[in-house]
C-alpha cells in the first residue's frame, strides 16, 4: 500500500444479503467487520441501507461486527411497513432472530431510536449494550409529528436535496460543507444499491412517529426499566428532535452517559462520524 | 494598588444585615456588589451565611448585586426551620418581600436548588433566571435520604472536614486539594461571623430532603411548568445528589441548559468558582 492508495471502503461494496425470518419476512441486510456481539443498526425515517454515512459504517466496523438491515416493508425487505414503533420493535426481533443472533449492541437513529427503546423494553435479553442517536422518549412533550418545517422539509413524496440538509445538518456553513459530503458519500454506491423506500412506509412511519410523540408524562416511566448502559447523542441544533430529549432520556435511564455534538443536528453521527465512532467504540468497549 | 497587592475580598469584610420581615422573623442577609435585579442565593443543607465560598461571591459580584441570607431559624435568623421545602419556599419569598425586591435571579444549591424550585412554581412573576446547582426534581426516583456514607458525613452533631470534603469533593488528589483551599477560605472570616446552625435545622431540613425524594414519577411533571430560562449544573462526581438528576431537570424544564464539570462533586461551584461565576454571568446576562 502506498501513502496515495485509498484507504479501504468496505460499506460501499458489501453485498445486499437476504435472510428469511420465521414472520415470513425476507430481510435485506449488509454485514461489514467481525466480532462479537455484533452492533446492530435501525435506521432513520424513511431510510433504506443506502443512507448510512459510509464513513461511519467502516469507522464502526474496524472494530466490530456491523449489521445494518431493512426492516420489514422497508427498501429490499418484504411485506408491509407497520405503523407502530412496537411492531417494528417485534419485526427487528424476528430479523435477529433469523440471523441467529443471541446479544447484540443495538444502534438506533431517529424513529430507529424509538424502535431500539422498544425491543430493549419487550426483550431485554437480546441487548447488551445501547445506542440512541437524535432520540426522545415515547410521550414527551413537544414533539408531536415534529415541526412543520421538519415534515415539510423531509416528508415530500420525492427526495429534497434541501429540504434533507435543513434537517440533518445545521445551518452553519462548516456543517452545510459537511452535508454536501455526505450526500456525495452516500451517491458514491452505483451497483446494487438498495430498493428505494416507498410512500406507504413513508406514511405508516410517520403515524408511528405522530404516535410516539403524543404527550403523557406517565409513559416517561417506561425507559427507567431500561437496565443495559446506555449511550444517548444529538447533534446541539437539530430541529426534528431537539437534544432537548437527550437530557430527558438520559436522566430518566438509570445507566446513561450523554453527549451532545457541537455545530451539528440531526445527522450529527455522519457529520462527526470519526468522532461519533470513536465514542461508541470507547462506550462499547468500557468496562464500566 | 501595586503588582502584589492582594484582591479585594468584598464578602469577607460585608456586614450582617437583619432585616424583618412580615412572618415576624428577623432575617440575617449580607449583600456585595452593585445591580439590578440582585442575584440571590439559597444555601445548602446546614449552611449559614459563612459556608458560602468568598471566592465565589465575589466573583458573582464584580458584575451584579449579590444577596445571601439564612431562611428561618437558620444561623443567625430567628424563629424555627420548618421541615418542608414548600414552607422553606415561602419564607424566601417573605424575606425577598422584606427586601423590597420585586423580581430576582435565583441562584439555588442543594437543597437550596429545591427550594428555588418551589419558589419559581409559587411565585413566577419573582424570578428572572433560576441557576439549579447540585439539583433534582421533587420525586426523582433513587434519590430518598441520600446514600448511607453521604448522609454519615454530613448529618453528624458536629462539623467533619473529612466528612465534607468526601461529600463536596471529589476523590482525586486534584480536587481534594481545592477542597482544603476551600475549607481555608471558610475559615478567613474571624470577626462578626454567622451564628453556627443548629440540630433544628439539620432534623427539619434533613426531613424535608426527605419529603423531596420520595420516588412519585407524577411529581417530575411539575418543572415543565418553569417557565424562565434555567442553567442547571453538576459535579460529575456528586455523591449526594448525582449529576443524573440534573439531565432529568435539563430534559424537564422547557428552556434549560446544562453543565457538568469534571473531577468534582457537590461542591463543584466552590471547586470550579471562577469557572461557574463566569458560566452563571453568561447566563444570566445571554440575551437568549
Amino acid at each position: 500500500m502506498t501513502a496515495t492508495s485509498a484507504a479501504p471502503k468496505p460499506y460501499l461494496t458489501a453485498a445486499n444479503q437476504t435472510v428469511s425470518a420465521a414472520n415470513g419476512i425476507d430481510y435485506a441486510y449488509r454485514e461489514v467487520g467481525d466480532g462479537t456481539p455484533p452492533l446492530v443498526l435501525l435506521q432513520h425515517f424513511r431510510g433504506n441501507l443506502d443512507n448510512w454515512d459510509p464513513a461511519l459504517i467502516d469507522a464502526l466496523a474496524s472494530a466490530r461486527r456491523v449489521v445494518t438491515f431493512d426492516s420489514v416493508g422497508v427498501g429490499g425487505s418484504s411485506g408491509t411497513t407497520p405503523s407502530t414503533v412496537t411492531q417494528m420493535a417485534r419485526d427487528a426481533i424476528a430479523f435477529l432472530e433469523a440471523m441467529k443472533l443471541d446479544q447484540v449492541d443495538l444502534l438506533g437513529f431517529s424513529i430507529g431510536s424509538f424502535v431500539a427503546q422498544e425491543l430493549v423494553l419487550i426483550r431485554p435479553s437480546l441487548v447488551r449494550r445501547l445506542v440512541l442517536a437524535s432520540a426522545a422518549p415515547q410521550g414527551a412533550a413537544g414533539m408531536h409529528g415534529w415541526a412543520p418545517e421538519v415534515i415539510a422539509g423531509v416528508g415530500k413524496p420525492t427526495f429534497n436535496p434541501e429540504g434533507y440538509l435543513g434537517v440533518f445538518f445545521a445551518p452553519s456553513p462548516a456543517s452545510r460543507d459537511a452535508g454536501r459530503q455526505l450526500l456525495g458519500r452516500l451517491a458514491e454506491r452505483t451497483d446494487d444499491r438498495d430498493a428505494p423506500t416507498t410512500w406507504q412506509t413513508r406514511q405508516a412511519q410517520y403515524e408511528a412517529v405522530c404516535a410516539w410523540g403524543i404527550p403523557n408524562h406517565a409513559l416517561l416511566q417506561r425507559v427507567s426499566a431500561i437496565n443495559v448502559p446506555v449511550f444517548v447523542a444529538n447533534g446541539d441544533s437539530d430541529p426534528m428532535i431537539l437534544p432537548h430529549y437527550s437530557y430527558l432520556l438520559a436522566g430518566l435511564i438509570p445507566q446513561a452517559r450523554v453527549k451532545i455534538y457541537p455545530d451539528s443536528a440531526h445527522g450529527f453521527l455522519f457529520q462527526y462520524n470519526a468522532e461519533f465512532a470513536a465514542d461508541v467504540e470507547e462506550f462499547l468497549s468500557d468496562p464500566c
